[in-house]
């Protein structure tokens, strides 16, 4: 960890240059993260974290393996911390369950795989990836979801490892709120939490074959009731992949699916001929005037990278081909 | 209904042209539907529902509706039909249960709600647009949907209601199927009989106001496990409206979702000012290129229709601002 570290710190200061060639970005989320409301423990831990996953990531592509093993093992280091919101991070419904969607798709082939809702799977992204290679539908969901992972083989954990005492005191905030006053339409954004912290994670990586993948892991909204669906596990909103980019989203998740995002990103690059940056750009501006926020990663065939972000900050981050680190929280 | 069957009768010759200016079209599911395998009662009747579908939908932009109601009207008439695979008619999952998904685009406001795996809600379309209206999400699923329906005041009925004889029977021979061999990666196709009906139902209407909305409901596919979720219940591929078209689709819906099939539908005609024909023809045709089969239906704010598919048949119609009513089943 030290090592890492050390390797983080080194490389932050490299410049961040568009003639680099990127292999690997990742986000964990974006929302109201500002430094003032930062403690330096917290911004160390979270580069850190950021770090091991792109390190992770980049191996894989190093060894030669494919970009959606690049994305798994990235998405695996952040799921399994307790710092975002995504498998062992994910925050409580109203129902104080921790509720989990991912998704995953494969830009080669256009294959995809995702899950929604499922209360037991330790790595969700590892579900969506067997969902999407080891069954013949893309999406599953709830108990079924659930039934599926477990006869694939993957770890199913007790409900009580997700539960992490910083989301669950979010959660009881939030429900003394609504119990102190009418929520209305208007306060939406405060009745989720959804501007404090989104803490979605998502990884894009390209291969060294020149094979595009993309992946996004949640644990929602805070407070989500009725068996809520972001755009997390929605291929077309929260991720997508095809030859040309690559692209996972986070954010307020609803805005997410009606401007079908990731779609949308591609669709300018594919049809208009729009640069990422351009394409990234407009899409979130296009989320805005929703009345959206949040942000998204995308890295296309040539290694060229957009983080583009209308909230506070997002926790994000890319490596180049030369294993150079670039990590990023506010603006 | 003898009115509408000799409306429908007469009107059925009106010679298809673009220069008529539709407000509605509608489907009632793609798949291996031919001439030689129809009865002439059974033909007659898919007409007669479809007719029935659209003069509904077609009374509400006749009165100054919205095309929200005027989908609803449509749809509603079709999911209370045991003709077609969604509401009444749905196809039984492996398990014996009828599951249901459904979801609706105001292209307006790109507004969109939509619910998937709910086993007792009468009209799916329904959730969807309590879901769109009444919510501040998208999309929700299982229980979760089912008590927001039932919070909403939708009507809750048993699950028997669903249950028809034909579809019990679907299922049935494929279960024998499966047990009598391995169903392996290569006889997808014949596990779910995807080819035989699909049978989603849609429609997508263009208001006096100018509004398009589109929406579709779905039973999924006969047979289907581990709460699948299909193409029908997400927006950008199943379904998808913005101010200049609206598209419903009805096939593979794991095809549909990796092609994000509505998105690329519409993003043809956004971002390459391509006609609605060209952009329908070109979404087909990726879709047949992945490999999968299907159709849709779509409707431009100029009141042009496409209703391309790449199956047998296709039940599908459409009425213009005249209430003139086009109906075709086969090729």
């Amino acid at each position: 960890m030290k090592k890492l570290l050390l390797t983080a710190a080194l490389l932050i200061a490299t410049i961040y240059s568009a003639q680099k060639k990127y292999v690997l970005v990742v986000h964990g989320g974006a929302g109201t993260i500002t430094k003032s409301t930062m403690t330096t423990e917290k911004e160390i831990a979270y580069r850190a974290k950021l770090s091991e996953a792109l390190i992770a990531g980049y191996s894989e592509i190093h060894k030669g393996n494919t970009s959606v093993q690049a994305v798994a093992a990235a998405i695996v280091i952040m799921e399994d911390s307790p710092l975002f919101n995504a498998g062992k991070g994910a925050v409580f419904t109203h129902d104080g369950t921790n509720e989990m969607d991912a998704s995953i798709m494969y830009g080669k082939d256009k294959s995809a795989g995702a899950i929604a809702g499922v209360h037991t799977v330790k790595n969700p992204i590892k579900a969506a990836i067997a969902v999407m290679q080891q069954s013949e539908h893309v999406m599953l969901s709830g108990v079924g979801a659930e039934n599926f992972a477990t006869e694939k083989g993957l770890e199913i954990v007790d409900r009580a490892y997700f539960k992490t005492e910083e989301r669950w005191e979010s959660l009881q905030k939030l429900l003394q709120n609504e119990n102190s006053k009418k929520t209305s339409q208007n306060t939406v954004a405060e009745a989720y939490e959804v501007d404090q912290k989104f803490g979605t994670v998502g990884a894009v990586a390209l291969d060294k074959h020149g094979f595009i993948t993309a992946g996004t892991s949640t644990g929602g909204m805070t407070n989500k009731k009725w068996n809520r669906i972001g755009d997390a596990p929605i291929i077309g909103a929260g991720t997508y992949a095809n030859s040309q980019v690559g692209i996972s989203g986070t954010g307020w998740g609803e805005y997410f699916i009606r401007a079908t995002a990731a779609r949308t990103l591609a669709a300018k690059m594919e049809y208009q001929n729009k640069s990422i940056k351009i394409a990234a750009q407009e899409t979130i501006d296009e989320i805005e005037k929703l009345g959206g926020d949040g942000g998204l990663i995308a890295l296309d065939k040539d290694g060229n990278i957009a983080m583009p972000f209308n909230t506070a900050g997002m926790y994000r981050g890319a490596i180049t081909e030369d294993g150079e680190i670039f990590i990023e929280i506010y603006k």
